[in-house]
Order: C-alpha cells, then sequence, then structure tokens
C-alpha cells in the first residue's frame, strides 16, 4: 500500500498548495451515510423482461444481508430502507436484531401503493373512499412499523396518476391527495418525518398525482413542518436544473432527502453518476454550499442521502458499492471547491472564473483520498474489486441460485 | 347568408338533443375577453434575423390601430397590453384617449428587464445592487404608468439566469428575486395584480431563476394575494401536462392569467393552437370546470387570456386574428362538455367513458356557433378571411412600408 | 335514422360547396384497412403492476376472437397481427381456419426477442455468437410461420441496446445487426416484407441498437427492396416531427407501414390520437399527399396501417374500437384537405393561408361521413358505444373471468 | 515549474503501472489540431439582446488575429473557420497572408443562408426557383473562395424549413434539397469536402429541412463520396445518444466532422463540455476507438474538429480557450482507455466491469498530461490563465473599445 500512500501525500501537497486541507477533507467524507435500498438487492426488470441474476435475494434476511455487506466493504452505508410489503415480518424486533447484528440498521419505510390490484385508478387519490381507506391503512401500518423499528422516515412515493385526458377529475385528485396525506401526516410521532416524492411521469402516462417539486412542496406546507420534498434524480423533465431545484428547497428549508439514481431518456435507475458525474457533482456542490451557510445549514444537515435503483442486466451488489463511490467521488469533489475562490470570481462578474472553480474542482483526482479513508477504516482501496475478487458473488450464486422472477 | 344560419340551426338542435343550450354557449363566448400584444404587431424575428413585413407596425400609435383592427374584425379583443419602452410616450393621457378612439383600451404594463446593457448578469437577481436598482426603478415606473393608464396588471417576465455551472449562487439569487419583488409589490395599489411569469429557458442557457411554476409560485406566496402565476404555455419542458398546473394553481387561487402561444420544440411563439389544438382546448376545459366549481370560480372568473406570440415568417394581423379565432374554438368546445355525464363516467370509474366526453366536445365543429355570434355583433362570420379581403393588408404596406429591423 | 341521414346529407351539401365529393370520400375510407394486435387484447401493464382485466382474452383463440369482434363493430379490421411465441400453435391451419371462421386473416407476424433470459445483453446484437444463433432461429421460425399462414409482412422490433456506457462497442454491435439481418433477409420469400421498426428508448436505458429512423433505412438499405421501415408513432425523442419523418420515408420508397399508438412523454402505448390528435392527421395527411402524388403511390399504397397498444386501466376491446375509430376520423379529415387549394398558397408564399387549409379539414366534424359509411356497412354508428351496449364485455367477463398476470 | 513535472512524473509512472505510455499519449495529444471559428470572436446574443463585449473583434482581420492568439497559447488550433459574407474580402490573398503571418491557415468556408431578406421561406428548399438560384449563387462562390484560400472543407449550415403545419410541401422540399445540393457538390474540386450539417430546431420552429444525422447521410449518399455529415453536438433532441451517432457514421464512413459546442436544453453554443464533459468524453472515445479499428481509421483519421460556439455573457477569447482545453482534456481522457480491459469484459458480458474502464479513464487528473505538452511546445501550462494574466483582454479592450451590436 506505499504508492497508494504516496498518491495521497502527493494529492494532499498539492491542495494543500491551493489552500485546502486533505485531511479535513477526508473527516469530512467520513461523516458520509448513505442508505441503500432493500430492493435494489432482488431482481429487476422492465415491462418486457426480469433477468434472474445468479445469487440475487430472495428475502428480506437476505437482501439486508447484502446491504450489510455493501457497509462491510466501504464503511458508508449504516442503514437499508425497507419496502412494505416486500420486506413485512411478522417479527420486527427479529429483523432488528438481524440488522443490528450484520452490522446495520433498518433506514426509511417505503410503502407500496401501486402493486394491489384496487389500484388501478390510484391509492391516495382514488375517486373511491373505500380504495383510498386501504390505501391510507397500509400508510398507517408504515408508521407503525417505522415506530417499531425505530426509524425517523417514511419516504412516500406514488404511482397515483391518469392515462387519457378527462379520465378523473385534477382538482379533485389533487383534493383527496391533502386529505389523504394529512391523516398521514396526523399519525406521525414527534421526529418522524414524512418525505413526500415526486415523479414526472410513469406508471400514469398522461397525468401523475406528484408530478413536480411544487406540487410536492405545496403538498408539505399543507402538512406541516414534519414533511418534506424527495428528491428522485431520475424523476425530472429532460433539460431541467436538478442542481437548482436543490438550492430552493434547501433556502424554503424543505429537503428532506435523495432516492439517487441516474438516467439518460427517463425514469431508469441506472446506476448514480452513470451518464451524468457531473449533474451529481453539481447537485452535491449546492449541498456542500447549504452546510456553509448559516440560513440552511440546518436543512442541509439533515438530508437523508438515499440511493433507488435498480439493476436489470448487471449484478445487484457490486452496482451498488459502485453507485456509492460515485456519491463519495462527487461528494469529495464539492468538498474541494475554493468557495472563496468562488465568491470573490462571482462578485466581480467573472463569469468563466467562477465557472473554471468548479472545473478545477471537478477535474481533481479524488480517488486517492477516498483510498486513504478506507484504509483509516480498515478497508480496501476498491471496494467493488474488493467484492469482486472476495468470492462473495460465487458463494452467493451457490447459496441461493438464480432464481426466476417472483411477482413481488 | 342562409346557409350559415341554417348551419347554426342545424347544430343548435343536435346540441339541444344532448342538452346543450347552444345560445347559452355562445352567450358565454361573448364575454370572453382576449387581450392582442402591442409588440405582436411590429416585426420579430430570431437571432438568426428579423424578416421584415410590409406594413407592420412601427410606432406605439400604430401597434394600437392594429389591435383595435384586430378588435373591430373578432368582437372579443377589447385591450392591448404594452411593453414598456418599447410603446413609452411622454403623454399617457393622449395614448389612453387615442386607444380609447380606436374602440379599444390600454391593458397589462409589460416591463423590459433583458434589454438594456446593464442586464448582462441578469436584472432584478443581478449580483450588484445598482443593477439591481435600475431594474427596480423600471419597474416601479411600470407600476406608475399602469396606474396612469388605470390598467389593473402588472406582467413580470424576467430573463434572469446564469449560462455556467458556478456562474453564480443559486440562493443567493432567489434571495434577491424575493427582495426585489418584495419592493415592487410593496408599490402595488390596492387592486392592481402583479403576475408572475415562468419559463424553463431562454435566453439563459443554464439556469433560469423562475424556471417553472412552483417557483413562481413561492414567489407570489412571499409576496401577497395581489401576485399570481402566468402560465406562458410555451415555457414548459417537452411533456409536461400545462392543464395539470392550470387546475392546480386554480385550486391554490394563484392563477392570474395566460400567455398564450404554440411551440413544437421551445419557446417559439407560434400562433395559439396551430400546433397542439387539443392541449389548447384541454386547458380551457380546465378553466370552464373551474368556473363551475364553487371553490374555484372567483380565481377563474379572474383570469387574464392574453396572447403573447411573435410573427416570422408570416402576416402579424391575420396569424393575431388566428390566434383569437383558435383561442374561441377551443373556448367553444369547452363549453360544450358534457360534465354530468363527465362526473357519472368519472365516479363509475369508466376511463374510456370519461375521455369520449370530452372527445365528443372536442370533434363538434364549432364553426357554426362562433359565426352565429359573430352574426349577433354585426361581423363578418371568418374575421382572417375578412381581413385579407378587406384590403387591410395593402393599405398599411402602402402608408408604412416595409422597414428593416429597427433594434428596439 | 333519418337524423344521421339528415347529418350526412347536411355536410355533403356544405362539402360539395367546397368542391368536395362526400361519397368519393366515403368510397375511400372504406377501403382504409387497419390490423390489430393479438396483443391487444390480454392484460397488460407496466414494470409495477399489471391490473387484469375481466374478460381480457387468455388464449389466442380469444384474441382472434377479439379482433374479430372489433372486426364485425367498425368493419375495417380484417386481419389481427400476431405475437410468436405468445400465439404460437401446434396447428397453423386450425388457426387459419379459425380466423377466417370469425372473418379475419392473419397479419403481420411479430418475433420476440426480449424474453428470453439470455437476451440480458441483446438478441441478434448480443456478443454472444450463440445467442445471435438462438434469436436467428427463431426469428427464421417466424419466416416459416408467416409462409404457412400466408402473411406478407414480418414485424421486427428489436429490445436490443445497452444501459451503461462502454458496456459494448456500439460498432461490434451495428455490424452484428447487419449481419443478422442479413441472413433473415435471404430467408424472406418473394413478395414478403420484412418490415425494421426503431424506437428511440427502452428497454435498453443508455443506448438502443435501432434509436431512430436514420438507423433503420440505413439497415434495410443493406439489405433490399423487400426490407421497409417501421413506424411506431411512440417510438420518437420528444418534439419529434414524424409527419416529416414519413414524407421523406415515402420519398425514398421505404415507408413499409405503422404501429400507431400515443403517447404524452415516453413509449406508453395509449389509444391512438388520444394525447395528439392533430399530429395523427398531419401524419395521414402526408399518406394521402403522397398517394396523390405519382412518385411516392406505389409506396403509400402499400404501408400496412397496424395498432400497437396496451390497455393497462381500461377495457380492451372498447379501447381498440376507439383507436381504429381515431384513425379513421384522421384519414377522413386527411381526405378532405383541398389540395388544390393548398398548393395556390404554398406557392404563393402564404404561410397562414396553407396553413388554414389544413384547419378547414381538422375543423370538420367527420361523424356523419364515418355513420354514413358504417350504415352503408350495415353497422351501428358508433361502434364504441354497440360495444358497450351490446352486452359483450359482460359476457366475456363472466365465460373468462378476471386472471392474474400470466408471465407471457 | 518543477513541481508540474513532478505531477507529470507521477502520473506517467502511475499510468505506466496501467500499462499506459505516458509519452505515447502526449505525443498523439501534439497531433490534434481543433479548428476555431472566427465567428465566436465577435459579439453575439440571443434574439432578446447582445451583450457587447469590450474589445470583441470588429472586423475580420481582428478575428483572425484574436484566432491567431488562441493558437499562439493553446498551440493546437492552427486554422480558423470563415463564415461569408461576415468575413468576404476583396483581396483573398492578403487574407491569406495576413493569417500565415499571424500563424494560422484559413480554414472551413461557411456560407450563409439565413441572413437575407428573400430567405423568409427558406433558401436553397424555397419553393421559388430564383431564391433557390440566389442562395445556391452564394454557395458556388464559397467553393470558389475556399478554392482561392486552399480550404478543403465547405460546411453547410441550413436554417431552412417551415413553422407551420402545412406551410409548405416535406417531400418538394426534400426534392429542392437534393437538387440544389446536386449543382454545389458538381462544382466541388477534387479534394473538397462539403460537409452538410443538421439541426433538430431553430430557426425554423415547426419543422427543420434537414433535422437529424438520417436526413443529412441521406443526402450525403445521393451526392458522393466528397459529401460527408458534419455533427454539430448542440443540434439534437433531448436524451439522444450522440456518441452513437458518432460510431454509426465512422461505420458508415460518413462522419467528416463537429461543430463542438455544448447546451442543457436546445441549442445554446454554450461553451464545450461546459455541461456535460462525460458526453464529450464518449464522443471522443469513440473516435479513439475507430482509429484503432482498421475498418474505421481511414474516416476517423479525417475529421475536422471544429469548435462553434457563442459568447453571450462572457469574454470572447477565454472562453474559446477554455472550449479547447475542455478538448484537449476529454481526449486526453480517451486515450487512456485500457482497450484491451475493456474488450475483455465485453466479451465475458461484464456489464459494470466495461463501464469501470471507462470510468478509469475519465476519473484520472490528466492536466499534468496537457502541462507536460505545453511546455514542450514553450506554452504555459493553463492558457486560459496565460490569456488572462498577460493583459491581453485590456489591451484589446482598449484598443478596440466595446461596440454595440452591429447587424451583421
Amino acid at each position: 500500500m506505499p504508492e497508494r500512500e504516496a498518491a495521497f501525500e502527493f494529492l494532499r501537497e498539492q491542495l494543500g498548495d491551493g489552500g485546502v486541507d486533505a485531511d479535513g477533507v477526508v473527516a469530512e467524507l467520513r461523516r458520509l451515510e448513505i442508505e441503500t435500498p432493500s430492493w435494489g438487492y432482488g431482481n429487476s426488470g422492465t415491462r418486457f423482461h426480469v433477468f434472474p441474476w445468479p445469487g440475487a435475494a430472495r428475502t428480506v434476511w437476505e437482501r439486508i444481508a447484502d446491504a450489510a455487506l455493501v457497509h462491510r466493504l466501504t464503511g458508508t452505508c449504516p442503514s437499508v430502507a425497507i419496502h412494505i410489503p416486500w420486506d413485512r415480518v411478522d417479527d420486527w424486533t427479529a429483523l432488528r436484531g438481524y440488522a443490528e447484528g450484520q452490522g446495520v440498521r433498518l433506514g426509511a419505510v417505503n410503502p407500496n401503493l401501486f402493486q394491489d390490484d384496487v389500484y388501478r385508478l390510484g391509492s391516495v387519490c382514488h375517486p373511491d373512499a373505500a380504495v383510498r381507506r386501504q390505501a391510507l391503512d397500509h400508510v398507517l401500518e408504515c408508521v407503525e412499523i417505522a415506530c417499531r423499528i425505530d426509524s425517523g422516515i417514511l419516504s412516500l412515493w406514488l404511482a397515483d396518476g391518469t392515462n387519457y385526458p378527462g379520465q378523473d377529475d385534477f382538482r379533485g385528485r389533487y383534493r383527496r391527495l391533502l386529505e389523504s396525506l394529512g391523516e398521514v401526516y396526523a399519525a406521525l410521532p414527534d421526529g418522524m418525518r414524512l418525505l413526500v416524492e415526486y415523479k414526472f411521469f410513469e406508471p400514469a402516462f398522461y397525468q401523475t398525482d406528484l408530478p413536480d417539486w411544487g406540487t410536492a412542496l405545496l403538498v408539505c406546507r399543507r402538512l406541516g413542518p414534519q414533511a418534506q420534498v424527495l428528491v428522485d434524480t431520475g424523476h425530472h423533465p429532460q433539460g431541467t436544473n436538478i442542481e437548482q431545484i436543490v438550492a430552493l428547497l434547501l433556502v424554503e428549508g424543505a429537503l428532506g432527502g435523495f432516492h439517487f439514481n441516474n438516467r439518460k431518456y427517463a425514469d431508469d435507475d441506472l446506476i448514480v453518476g452513470s451518464v451524468e458525474p457531473f449533474e451529481l457533482f453539481l447537485i452535491l456542490n449546492e449541498i456542500v454550499a447549504a452546510r456553509r451557510d448559516s440560513a440552511t445549514t440546518a436543512t442541509a444537515e439533515t438530508i437523508a442521502f438515499m440511493i433507488d435503483q435498480a439493476h436489470n442486466v448487471e449484478g445487484k451488489i457490486d452496482a451498488m458499492i459502485q453507485s456509492v463511490v460515485n456519491i463519495q467521488t462527487a461528494y469529495a469533489k464539492a468538498l474541494l471547491v475554493d468557495r472563496l475562490r468562488l465568491d470573490e470570481a462571482r462578485r466581480a462578474g467573472d463569469v468563466l472564473g467562477a465557472h473554471r472553480v468548479l472545473l478545477d474542482a471537478y477535474e481533481t483526482d479524488v480517488r486517492p483520498l477516498l483510498a486513504h479513508l478506507r484504509a483509516q477504516l480498515g478497508l480496501a482501496p476498491d471496494p467493488v474489486q474488493a467484492f469482486r475478487e472476495g468470492g462473495y458473488a460465487e458463494r452467493l450464486a451457490a447459496e441461493r441460485g438464480a432464481i426466476a422472477y417472483e411477482p413481488r
């Protein structure tokens, strides 16, 4: 490992010349926590096919074991989001204990409001009060589960929407949405946050009831301070400036968390940063900037960093690790931004100069910083490689086999 | 003209069989008022070229004369929006008198915050307080002008934004925006509305300070009830469901008005409804629906219907008339929607049935209704044809000539 | 039915005044043939859920029966496209006989190259020759089936593509594509056409091997004259001018057929014309125009009109009928376009005038024409209503029940 | 400068461990030539305003002087594209001599077919033969100019298109396009290439006559081998995979050159790589790959690398240098891709592994390589900084002043 340390030393010196304290950056990186999703460890696919992956997790216990493995290899993923009913168990204490034994804790609870036949026309926005009741009871059960597992976050994504002009009444659906979520909000215990996710399209194809951050924020404002907006990076129209939305939600104190993933065209749930790594850097740059601004520090410090992705044609665990690494990479670069020089350039109206301050950070190879951090944690420098060379995939495939798609 | 009346009688009977009162529809159509923009009567173009049109208006007086001609031919455009400084005069009383003499009144006042060299990095969001001051003084002058001409609306479109990642601070720009508009709001007299327009992109290419309805609504909420959102139909990302935004803003009591136009890709300012007439119908359908809902009637009744379009390759006046006709057509169809049947189908969860109620209205040929309305008003049945056959274009071309582009 | 005939008579007179022969239009409408897809009659859905529809077809026999019902109600859908293996039977003669007994014939044969586990990295473009071999054997079997059922069309849609930058070699994939399709082409008997479909995205999310008409045409040119491009209206980037692509392919003699459907954002397979009816009209207008141009008549006359849509939240049969009606409606309007006046306006450089010629046709209510055609054929004037009032849905639901999703 | 060399040595060693010869990479970088556009040195803007920049070039002589300065600072921009009539002079020998005296040569000749009033309805596709004649004469003059200045490239961008459905006949316009370009092609001397550019939209807003690479390639195929496609990176629909288009055109031997720039939403002509640097890397990666493939080497070696961008809110010269640096950066990273490992991963079907090979190259900080190259050339390590600290901007501003927009 002396070569790796030499690279870190070289970088530390270079950064030091630019006034950046590499050890401070590593210390901040060490505080970064990223939650991985249990559903990212099982088989997934498109409406056309689900390709089974050898060794993909089949049960909640296996999903948690895989999440724990990711944490052991990266040192940065101490919690795992769960999805109800896919991860429902009879004995929550046992599940909690199992997770803790594996070295992770249970994180955000995600209700499922799309998979039941009664949800054809929506769940909490459905025209029929009985269906709304069923949907609400499910969400309330999830609040209950969150209490049991001591989770502070309920992540709410709605598949509600319509497929045809005229199909339903926009105003009516919005009112039902507010009324339904009002009941959920009332059931939240102190300290539990309701994160309201939006999505531009799919699976409803003409209209989505929570299509954009604006609607999500309106809903949160009606509910109260425990409701915040959840930004899924793949859920925007083409050409959207996501980093600006992030900044705005930070000013408004309304950014609750992220579902990180990437896409080229629509909501593809690809590996985080695999298509637009610069955008990922710009998003994290806004968060770092907001942390240094006293008016937004509080919100910026409580953002939940969660991954929400699906692996259709590649292995699950190493792809998840890659996403974690990509977030760390972008975050490390964001920490390198020289904010003093940036402010000077902005104040001087120096457009190119300000842009170049970001470029300087982005072009830096931060892998030595991350390797140094991992060495501090007693980890291998490249966790994807460590997974691949550790024989994990082979062992899991042997134990679990390749299963055909189980309709969840 | 007995043939035309026969067509109306035939339609009246058909509609009557479906329970629709054709005369009531005509009466509602008669109340529709559409404001045309003074800037739509002069030459306009792209960054590549401005093609001069023979007879295009050259002065504010000519622009008002053209707007008045559109009103005389359509009976539905009693006001004209003005743009400062393009339409600035020394004697506002004289201009008002001139307009009234022509049969129209002066409508919304539109400040210009993009044409001065100092606005390179923005106007009311500019990093430099001196530039913001200049921009604000201009807007305050516009409030003053609105008072003088007895206009109830200040329409605010900002070209503010940035072209490169890092160029400026999102949070800072947003705070400056709020502060600046706060000063404008404080200057509004009772009864005057500030309509805040948003635009997804252009002329700023990386980020726009008011990029979407969500930001515009946040700003309005910070300001107060006299601030409302202005929806320009061309200012959305591809694939956006505009009619849903309209419905949501109506529920929130925040829809102030429209800038109607159409586009295929970006903000092209094409003739209203020329590319997506069904979308125009769906938008107007939401307004008609909201008028019949007591919770939204008040807002729906005070929406300002304004056209904002530019005519790059075609004549100005007949294209403007065509836009007016297209709005009337879509509105007439929206008035034909059988809302009772629609509600029944929705309550029954009959997706196709509900959609078909809209189709029934949309497929109806409403030209006889419009011709009947025009006959009531003493107008020709086809105002575009009336313009074209009336020798207006030739006369204006002879009087005014074809001028090369005057940089405004 | 006198009222309906009165409406037709009224319209006939009006059209006659404009120089249009209504009976001739009806005669042309009578020649229109639209193929419906067997897979449109079964349950379908998104990656999130498949909602079972009571009475949805469960077998190839039921799917053909439903297609035949659509033909009996519309008089315009004499053939049904089949999908292999979903519609594979042991005895093709029996299936053909069954279809003929129901009054329809078997149409285009659609291979399935996405549903087998081996296709994770592609089918005919797969890096592994053994997988390509399997894919090719399947397509060759489909050619064989097409011979057996006397179908003249093989419709080829590939799900091939990649999910990540670097995953595979673009040039290599393209060469494999050409090589594979070369073998398919060589197996085509005289008179059978290979229709090559393209799709901008999904289910591959970073890159699609046949992403646009340009690639499809290049492939067809390499293959020979029996290969032509298949345009699926939902498979384009946002903002694409599809009618121009149609016109260009007609000039190039390369337009083989359509898969009609509609979408708001991505490939949603919604009811044809349900979101953008004007675009549908403009597409059909290009076909009518090309039929009247001797240089393109031959190609324009052999276009296969096929529907490819899925019904996720609504009934299958009436939605399919609605699509048929919408195509007929748009086609009828296209037939009304006054091409003489259009040419005059274009030659005169009269932009608005030319546009208005299209509007005149589009704004006409053609339902009386279609009702007249149906009366000639002994059909009810509104086939959707006829289906709904005929008790078909109830009978099918009783017979077939609501089945849960059978993974195809 | 020992620190810089230390960084290079460190990197050289690291790369060497991975089997990459850093000196070979530097040698390849040294062969890279990028052409800058004369029009990028003058003032430019949007349809809303053109902000004058102090010291922006006012004449063709000044534009060439600025291009030469960029070459002196970067060592990689030995030619400058010219635009007729903006850069037309009476004495071409004098201009050539001036350029050579400055150390650069004149490059691609770009006709202007959008700025004359007669082009309202198009140029070479215009319905009127007289306008087409005028347009063709202009292009033929440009061929003549290219001969005089010994340029091997005619770059053809058309603004032709229509703004409204029905405005003109797609088939007719395409035929006129083919006929017109046929005449241009016939006039090309041996060895001169005609590069045909496409653009998805703007300034025509409903339809563009050359909207995509497919149409451009069809046209080139009709013309002959001296016609090739010109890819402007900003001219695609949202979500387009440009690197795949590049690969396909390389296989087809049809990629003539690039107009590099960047955009967030539409054609914004931003600094190359400023919004999506990873996409730029992926594009250059295809070119490097094609150079190593004997079937595509010939085409890949003759690609013209040209920048086409406009600087609306920033200085011209340093922004141009930044674009050059960004291309060099992306190219250097593309040269680092371990193609052996990449092929192995692809052959093994290792999706993530193949992707990671690209990431490895992309994450490398190549600035030491570029600094080393510049040191070899006797240049400062950071040419933007060299420009900014060299007092050039101040001197030019003093000499030239800030001029208001001269309508070109």
